[in-house]
């Protein structure tokens, strides 16, 4: 079994948070919305079905966990979470802050344009705080 | 505590497939992807977050049951997972196959027009393939 290594892409799209029992934990380089990627790491995943009962268990709380933080986060009104992959194959799974009059409110947020850059103080900010979690 | 009903949008766009030991199992009414949507039968629900552990753990198990369905269709290559719930808040889980080429690829599905109405032996026939599971 080869080893895991993060794609490329989101490695260039992200800042880590923190490595979870499972999964490599990264924030997206998008202010426009608290945006989290869990990566279970794991070589040659594409879809949730892939992992084993275990891992697929672990998986879930680990979103449970990175959900209630952004969830708790200010402003934030629901979450969305999604495993699509269609870009990226490596098995990965957004978890999303989202509030009504949000950049992409009520649509989903992939494809809206170019992502805004971080204030540097502003993302320190939360990456202080989601990695409490 | 409310009893669980299911939002009239989600059985308006929907057919039943069958009633699993967590969710409520729909066919989406959009022939342009076999597309299922899982609902938690509990009352109340927003997101991933409010189930409570045990529910939580089910719900995964239903997600990948649904998602092994779905990924065993001919023409289907890979899985779309997502609870989003901006425009129904009634926490649901869509479970989507997806394959290069489909009429969306590789964006998400969502707000891509129009649903396409199934032939009714088409749809008839992945109930039935998706009642196995």
């Amino acid at each position: 079994m080869s080893e895991f290594s993060l794609h490329p892409r989101l490695a260039a799209d992200t800042s880590l948070i923190a490595d979870w029992p499972l999964c490599r934990v990264l924030l997206m380089e998008d202010a426009r919305w608290p945006w989290a990627i869990l990566v279970p790491r794991r070589a040659g995943l594409t879809d949730i079905i892939d992992l084993s009962d275990a891992d697929r268990a672990l998986l879930m709380e680990e979103m449970a966990r990175m959900g209630a933080a952004i969830r708790a986060l200010p402003g934030v009104a629901k979450l969305n979470v999604a495993a699509l992959g269609n870009q990226v194959a490596q098995l990965h799974v957004h978890v999303i802050g989202r509030h009504p009059g949000d950049a992409a409110w009520p649509d989903p947020v992939w494809g809206k344009g170019a992502p805004q850059a971080y204030d540097p103080a502003r993302k320190a900010a939360i990456l202080a705080e989601l990695s409490k979690a």
